[in-house]
């Protein structure tokens, strides 16, 4: 759909008023409907595949070299911006990192005015339990309200329109490490959230609460008893080893699945055609593996569930008896692809561990996999069984220090979601390019403290760079084009019908790429580092923008975030050794940056809305000719 | 000069080569002359007359409206951004409010890369007794080296290319409430230097630093005995009253004058003609005016010292007695006029107390004062004695509100300052459009806390707006055009050779103006609300730019960046009366824009070279032509 498609019904200033009834969305069963609207953007991935792909395309590959800066909104808060904003109407949405504030933002006006900011309150100590900076990755709409969670463990529901706080549930304790900084998935009425704490030894889970209660349906555990784990009859593995009863507490040291990790700190994918969500556990707890023998599971796992129930129906473990920190809660991209001939349900899965994975969804089985970056901790995948196959040299011994282990510990790619385009078939991921060296240590679970136990300091990979931008075919699942980055590309990715990706990264430029041939056609510098998710929609005035928060931090920007010593590699959980550099190219600063093609300025409002109509009836006369 | 005249030297990459070494500063004794380098940025006030006027002309009234953003720096710190960027050959330096970090921003690459960070590290506890927010008004570079003050009373040289500090000297106790928020100007090798905190009782005073050692020269205290005041016998006021010995001890109440305010925190300019310094002093205190009978010198005045020794040429009361914190900091523009036919040495200087002052800068004399803003609080000034002739109806009496004085304790104007185009010969001042309601109590001074004794209420002023940009012609004495604001304009102005003027508003917005007309010709939504001191200047590629920092702060902005509550009116030392609703336009964050015309992205930076060269022959023939 083309963003001035919409001009054809208004000239001047009706144009707004009449655009209105279109801009809102009306009722929870048109999610899947109103999710691919193009000119909104009301959840994180764009859609619930998590594709990031707008049919928007009045930004084209031709002209995006002209894209200027239309506004800039400082969200008043430094720390990590990783969060998506939302688009609902004509309001747009930000969620900070804590203290977690709301700000909507009234696009109908110039430069974009603050229409109110909410503050959940968070308690200032759930500061001190989060493991790497406290982000938050973005809100969702639904039913005229905006969710998100707190980093104190709190999921809010929030009125769209006037801003007022709806309810406010209580998921977990920071006591015990736990906090929450992932973006809430709305499926059917039920707002799905999950913890992160996989570092501090928390018990991985979760939870479906009533969109309009805030009351928890459902909770389903990444470890423990089968009756927790929400494994029943219906249940059924890829592979034969996952049948078992009971794995999340068999496969554990006696008691250890308690404090074993496998948070859900990532990404939540739905498919309303199998009627499944599809989401990754974190590694397990404590890093240092000898202290937990077995297969850990269900840690660094995708699980499928019923929205309904929160009972799976398959669960399949990337990484058994994870030894790197190699988490499962990278995203599962939603895709039909055409393979060998036939139409197949899939997922795409750029998984920590350097293999690009397409699975068959309806059952959990492995397609194809690939490396996406070079790899030296396994040698490949078994299919016969579904498990990686170790580099017995890379496995590393307690008290020991193993080099050069690749991926690293944030995996060839981490949280940073990529993209998909239905023009290009392709996928866009923004990467790592790292290894470490890593010395398991013994550690003690004390509870709500670090439950780690080793000494990780990362490196640059292969050819010295730190990141990635790849475009990959899943179909063929090989890389088509690529890009080298001085840093790990930590900033979602975006793909448009204009075919352009966008992406940003943690030295400040956000890019402009062609989405076929990777070819750079723009960038813009920051005020800080990237690491938000970009998005695009069409303003009230039917122009094309493309949305960014800046404001480094997170994982990868801990060093600048929490103005760590450089000196020290082992800071940041082995990350500062790899950003040694990073305060020589940005500081902090959360603010949200809006891109348009440029206005002509000598225009009057009403000659731009007759341009509008010539165009609009041009367009109608070139619809006749077809 | 014309910003394009430079290329005339260069072709293609040799261009940056070949302008090095005409954007370096070279030694002190040129910096008279270094400062009206247009293409360089080297004190606040751009030179020592501080009429912050570019004679770059490249960005003019017709192509401003084309101005687009170049790149943003997130100066990593919130609070309020009241400093101006100093550009020093390819080298942009930007200088926050606490922790006072310096940032040297390389020109040469694009978008800015970050050369180095210094921070002196101020103690924390100094943003307790800062009066008004945490701010700094801005670094002085001579000597290659870069001058600033820290919040906690130390003035720091940097080297301008290391960013090693060369010397730190400590010049206040945060314990007795003293704090540094001015820039420096440095003279003939001395670093001038004042206090802060007016309304913690400190006594006022300005240092003279050596330039290269950091060692006190002189000090010279604006309350006390003459010796202390550095009055002696080259000293004549330009009225009566003003000559008595030792007025800084006998219009005071015994040993008032030692907790008597008349801090230092403003502007200080120089005359390299009349070899003489400029600059005011605060309110006393406390501004409870019934505690403190007498004249009540030298606080809320002007002094005209002898940069090498300190002492004092000349001295005017602005407000003797002051009863409405009209401080006397405001600058004073050091201008050549022709007044009724006779070319003038005047100072130019927009009080607080809601008038215009021209005065003699030989003698201190005032030549002509109009009201530019609604003064109710005055009928006048009384030609003879110079003193304002107050309206005793709004004269606050103690534990007794007095409403609606205009104009408010913020006065017309503030520290926020104007500039002059010497090609308009007009004054383009940001200020205040405020009235109050004032009621002094009784306070008693107890060390390093505030010292105040006021419950204060400001209102807007007539017209229900609460700000003006407004140009006025200094010779007649008039206003010539005015722009109403919704919050006071407390960002400075910018006025250049292309007839544009320059400044930012609370609201977020950048806007540029018609110097002749007033007309609006651009704006552009910034992050945050800008109380920063535009600049401009043209870059190692040849091309102008306009820069400024936001972040909203400062005592108009406390109400943010203290995150006040909106429902007590006298928060804020009654700011927060008039500033309400300001949390509904802006949130925090400190970030410099640097702006730009559009460069044409199809040609090559070899064509554009050649362009260049084509530019340069066409000029000179047209130079010879002339």
């Amino acid at each position: 759909m083309k963003a001035k498609a919409i001009k054809q019904w208004c000239a001047g200033l009706a144009c707004v008023a009449a655009m209105l009834p279109m801009r809102t969305v009306q009722a929870d069963q048109t999610l899947v409907q109103a999710s691919k609207d193009p000119e909104q953007w009301l959840m994180p991935g764009k859609d619930y595949g998590a594709t990031r792909f707008s049919a928007l395309d009045q930004i084209d590959a031709r002209n995006v070299g002209n894209l200027q800066m239309a506004w800039v909104f400082s969200t008043g808060v430094l720390n990590g911006h990783e969060s998506a904003p939302l688009v609902v109407g004509d309001t747009l949405y930000v969620v900070t990192p804590y203290p977690n504030i709301l700000h909507a933002i009234d696009l109908t006006k110039p430069g974009g005015d603050l229409k109110w900011s909410y503050t959940p309150n968070p308690m200032a100590a759930a500061q001190g339990v989060a493991c790497c900076d406290v982000v938050n990755r973005g809100a969702a709409y639904a039913e005229g309200r905006i969710f998100f969670n707190t980093l104190d463990n709190h999921t809010v529901a929030v009125d769209a329109k006037s801003g007022k706080e709806i309810w406010k549930t209580k998921l977990g304790e920071i006591d015990d490490g736990e906090t929450m900084t992932m973006a809430p998935l709305v499926v059917k009425g039920k707002v799905l959230v999950g913890n992160s704490g996989g570092e501090m030894g928390v018990r991985g889970k979760l939870s479906a609460l009533d969109a309009g209660s805030g009351k928890v349906v459902w909770t389903a555990y990444s470890t423990g008893p089968d009756k927790d784990v929400l494994i029943g009859d219906g249940f059924k593995a890829p592979y034969a080893d996952g049948n078992e009863p009971d794995l999340g507490v068999t496969t554990w040291p006696e008691n250890a699945w308690k404090t074993g990790g496998g948070a859900v700190w990532g990404w939540v994918t739905y498919d309303p055609e199998l009627d499944l969500i599809f989401y990754g556990t974190s590694n397990p707890a404590p890093w240092n593996h000898a202290q937990r023998p077995g297969d850990n599971k269900w840690t660094a796992s995708i699980f499928a569930r019923d929205p309904d129930t929160g009972m799976a129906k398959w669960a399949y473990q990337w990484n058994p008896h994870d030894v790197y920190d190699h988490d499962g809660v990278n995203e599962s991209l939603v895709l039909n692809l055409k393979i060998d001939g036939k139409q197949r349900q899939v997922l795409a899965h750029a998984a920590r561990n350097g293999y690009m994975y397409v699975m068959d969804r309806t059952n959990g089985r492995i397609i194809s996999y690939e490396p996406y970056v070079p790899v030296n901790a396994f040698t490949g995948v078994d299919m016969k069984t579904g498990r990686p196959i170790p580099n017995e040299a890379k496995v590393p011994e307690p008290g020991k220090v193993t080099e050069n282990i690749c991926p690293a510990a944030p995996g060839g790619k981490d949280w940073q979601p990529m993209a998909f385009s239905p023009r290009t078939q392709w996928l866009y991921v923004p990467h790592n390019n790292l290894c470490m060296d890593f010395k398991p240590v013994q550690t003690n679970y004390i509870r709500g403290t670090p439950f780690v136990g080793a000494e990780v300091a990362m490196t640059a990979g292969p050819g010295g760079h730190r990141g990635f931008f790849t475009a990959w075919d899943p179909v063929k699942n090989q890389k088509v084009w690529q890009i080298e980055e001085k840093f790990p590309v930590w900033s979602g990715a975006l793909v448009t019908a204009g075919d352009v990706v966008f992406y940003g990264t943690l030295d400040r430029w956000f890019k402009a790429v062609d989405a076929k041939s990777g070819k750079e056609l723009w960038r813009f510098r920051t005020g800080s580092g990237i690491i938000g998710q970009p998005i695009t929609f069409s303003g009230p005035d039917g122009r094309q923008y493309v949305a960014v928060l800046a404001g480094v931090g997170g994982w990868a920007g801990a060093v600048v975030a929490g103005n760590l010593d450089t000196r020290v590699p082992y800071g940041a959980l082995g990350f500062v050794g790899a950003t040694t550099d990073l305060p020589q190219y940005t500081t902090e600063g959360g603010a949200l940056y809006v891109f348009a093609l440029p206005q002509s300025r000598t225009q009057s409002a009403d000659a731009q809305a007759q341009d509008a109509q010539a165009e609009a009836e041009s367009d109608a006369r070139a619809g006749q000719q077809q």
